[in-house]
C-alpha cells in the first residue's frame, strides 16, 4: 500500500560522475567565457588550473566565506561589472567548492541576469525566472546543494534558506578527485551529514517509492565507504561523492526532518559543523522513529546488511567514534539548562513535522537530554 | 568499489502521481488549448470527457494503431493541420494510453513545429530541435515510455527505435485510475514487462547507483503487487503504476539486457506480447547472470526479503503461473528448428552486450532450448 497518495518527482540536473572529468568540463557544460566561484584552496590547485586552461575566458572569484551574506554576494556582482565594464560577457557561471560555494554560484548566475539586490527575493519582493547556465561542482561529499533547488544565505545576522526554480543546475559535476583533499575531520563532518539526508529523506513523511530507493543505495554506500573515506582511501572518496549526491536528490523531493531541524540551534548556538550537529541525534530518532515505521526501517536495515534498526543506531554511533567525535552534547559547550531553547528552537523548523511520530517538544527535550 | 568510472544521470521529466490527477491535469500541464492522442476506449470514457472540459479546446485523436506506423503518424499531422485550416493553435499535446499511444504523442508534439516526415527523423536525415509542450499518462503499468526519451515506430513494416531530446515529456502523469480498467492478460503481461526493466537496469553493465536504488524499490513493490494487480485490486494496481514508472526511469538512463533483445524476435515471429515474451527467458538468465554478479544479485533477493537468487528465478516463474502463462516457448507456435533463428536474431540487439557476462549466441541458444 502505497504511503503517499500523491507525490511530484523534478530534479532536471545532469548528473556527470568520472574521475578526471574536471578537465573535461568545458565539453561537458557547453560553455566557453565563464564567471568561476571557489574556494581559495580550489584557485591554487594545479588540477583546477589545468581545467580552466581549456576555456575561452575565466573570471575568478575565490573570496567565499561560509554561510554567504547577502553583502558579498552583491559585492561578488558589483565587481563582476567593474570587471566586465558594463553588462557581463560571460556565458556561463560555474561553482567549485563546498555548499556556501555552491549556494553563491546559484544566487550569482540568477542575479546577472536580473534587478534588484539578492534580499529582495528572499524576501519575495521579486522572484527569478532566469538564469546564466549554471554547472555546480563539489568539493565535499556531504551537502547535496549540487542536485537541490535550495540556497542558504545569511541576511541580517539570519540565516535564510531560499527556494528557486532558477537553482536546480543545468550540470552537477561530481569529479572525486576534487575532494581527495579534503581534510579527516571534514570528510567525516560531512559523510555524516549524507548519511542523515539518506536516512531522513527514506523515513520522512513526505516520503515516496522513488526517494525511497535512492536513500537505501546511498545509505548502503556511506555505510561501506565512510571508515576508509575518512582515511583517505580514494576508492571510498570515490563512492561518498556518489553516494553523498544521490541522497542530496532524495533529500531534494522528500526534505529533511528532525534531525536537521534540531541541529539548527545546535550550530547557531555552538558552533557545530553542520553534519555532526545532524549525527548527534540520529541514534536517539533512529530509535524513537522505529514504532512508527517499523516494517519500512526493517526493510532498511536488512538491505544494509544489519540485524535490525538498533544495530542501525549503532553504527551510527560507531561511525562517529571512530570520526573522533563525542556524543555528549556537554562536549560541545552546551550546559544542561539550556537543552529548552535547543528544543523550543528546534521546534520552530517546519520540517521537525515530517518525522514519523511528529515529535513534541517534551519528546525533542527527551532525545536531547539523553544525549547530554 | 564504484562498478562504473564514469556515468550521467539526465531525466527532465516531472512525474506527478495521484489517484484523480487526470482531472486536475489542465492546472498540472498548464496548458489550455490541447491535441489529444488516445486509445478509444479512453476516449469513450466518461471520466476522460469530464477531465478534458476543463481544457478551452480539445481535439481528439484516438485511432491509434500498436507499434504506429510512420505513414500513420504523418497522416495525423496532416488532419491536424486540416482540422486547424492552416498552422495548429494548439499549445500542446497529451498522449494518453499505452507505449505506443503515448510515443505517437511525443512523435506529433515534435512533427508539429518541424519541418518533413517523421522517416526523415528516423533516418537521420533530420533532427528535433523543439516541441510543443508534451504531457504523457500511461494507462498501462509497464513500458514505461511516459519517462523515457525512446519512441518505437515502424519503418517499411520493420520496428524502429528512435531517441530525441525532445522525447522526454515536461510532464509524466500517473493517475492510476486509468489502470483499473486494464483487463487481466494486459496487467500481466505489462506488469512482467516493467518486473523485466527492473531486473535488467538492476543488472546491466550500464549500471550507476542511482538507477540501482530505483530498480531495488521498483522490484520490491512489483513482487508485492503483481498478483492483487492482476486480480484488479487497486491498490495493487496503484503500486504497479508508481513501480513501472520508477523501473521506466531506471532503465531510461542504464537501457536493458538479454532478456528484451531475446524477445524482439519472440514477438515479431510469433506475436507473444512485449512483457511476456521478455519474461519468457527472465529466470533462465538470473541464474545464468549469477556468477558475474553474485554479491549484487544477493543484495538485490536480501531486499526482497528472498533468501537467494534462486527463489527470485522461481518467484518470476511462479508470477507467469498464477498469470496463466506457459513458460515453454513450443506453446506459443515456436518450432524447435526455429531456435537457432531467434539466437542470431537476438544477436543484432546491441543492447545484449550490457548483460553481465555477455552471453554468446551459444548461451543464447542453450537458454532458449532450456525453456524450449
Amino acid at each position: 500500500m502505497l504511503e503517499t497518495e500523491k507525490f511530484q518527482i523534478f530534479n532536471p540536473v545532469r548528473i556527470v560522475y568520472g574521475k578526471g572529468e574536471l578537465e573535461n568540463s568545458r565539453d561537458i557544460f557547453g560553455v566557453s567565457q565563464v564567471l568561476v566561484i571557489c574556494d581559495p584552496f580550489v584557485s591554487t590547485s594545479e588540477y583546477f588550473k589545468r581545467a580552466m586552461e581549456k576555456y575561452k575566458s575565466v573570471f575568478i572569484y575565490d573570496k567565499i566565506v561560509p554561510n554567504p551574506p547577502c553583502e558579498m554576494i552583491d559585492e561578488i556582482i558589483e565587481s563582476v561589472y567593474e570587471y566586465s565594464k558594463g553588462a557581463p560577457k560571460f556565458d556561463g557561471v560555474i561553482g567549485i567548492g563546498g555548499g556556501s560555494t555552491l549556494d553563491t554560484a546559484k544566487a550569482i548566475s540568477s542575479l546577472l541576469v536580473s534587478e534588484g539586490k539578492l534580499s529582495d527575493y528572499i524576501e519575495g519582493k521579486k522572484r527569478f525566472d532566469r538564469r546564466l547556465p549554471l554547472m555546480l561542482v563539489p568539493t565535499t561529499s556531504g551537502t547535496g546543494s549540487e542536485v537541490t533547488n535550495v540556497g542558504v544565505y545569511t541576511l541580517n545576522g539570519i540565516k535564510r534558506p531560499m527556494t528557486s526554480p532558477t537553482f536546480w543546475a543545468d550540470v552537477a559535476l561530481i569529479d572525486p578527485i576534487l575532494t581527495y583533499s579534503m581534510p579527516r575531520r571534514i570528510a567525516a563532518t560531512t559523510g555524516l551529514d549524507a548519511l542523515t539526508h539518506a536516512v531522513e529523506s527514506y523515513w520522512a513523511i513526505s516520503t515516496q517509492p522513488y526517494t525511497e530507493g535512492l536513500a537505501l543505495r546511498a545509505a548502503k554506500m556511506i555505510l561501506e565507504s565512510f571508515e576508509a573515506s575518512i582515511d583517505g582511501e580514494e576508492w571510498a572518496r570515490d563512492e561518498m561523492a556518489v553516494a553523498a549526491t544521490i541522497a542530496g536528490v532524495a533529500f531534494s523531493q522528500t526534505r529533511t526532518t528532525a534531525a536537521h531541524a534540531i541541529s539548527f540551534p545546535i550550530t547557531s548556538f555552538y558552533n557545530v559543523e553542520h553534519g555532526l550537529a545532524c549525527a548527534l541525534t540520529l541514534p536517539s530518532l533512529i530509535r524513537w522513529t522505529y514504532k512508527f515505521v517499523s516494517k519500512k526501517m526493517d526493510d532498511f536495515a536488512s538491505y544494509l546488511g544489519l540485524k535490525d534498526v538498533e544495530e542501525l543506531a549503532k553504527k551510527v554511533e560507531q561511525l562517529m567514534e571512530y570520526s573522533g567525535f563525542s556524543r555528549r552534547l556537554r562536549d560541545y559547550g552546551v550546559k544542561e539548562n539550556e537543552l529548552e531553547e535547543i528544543a523550543k528552537v528546534s521546534m520552530e523548523a517546519n520540517i521537525i513535522n515530517l518525522t514519523p511520530g511528529k515529535p513534541s517538544y517534551d519528546d525533542v527535550l527527551r532525545i536531547l537530554k539523553e544525549i547530554y
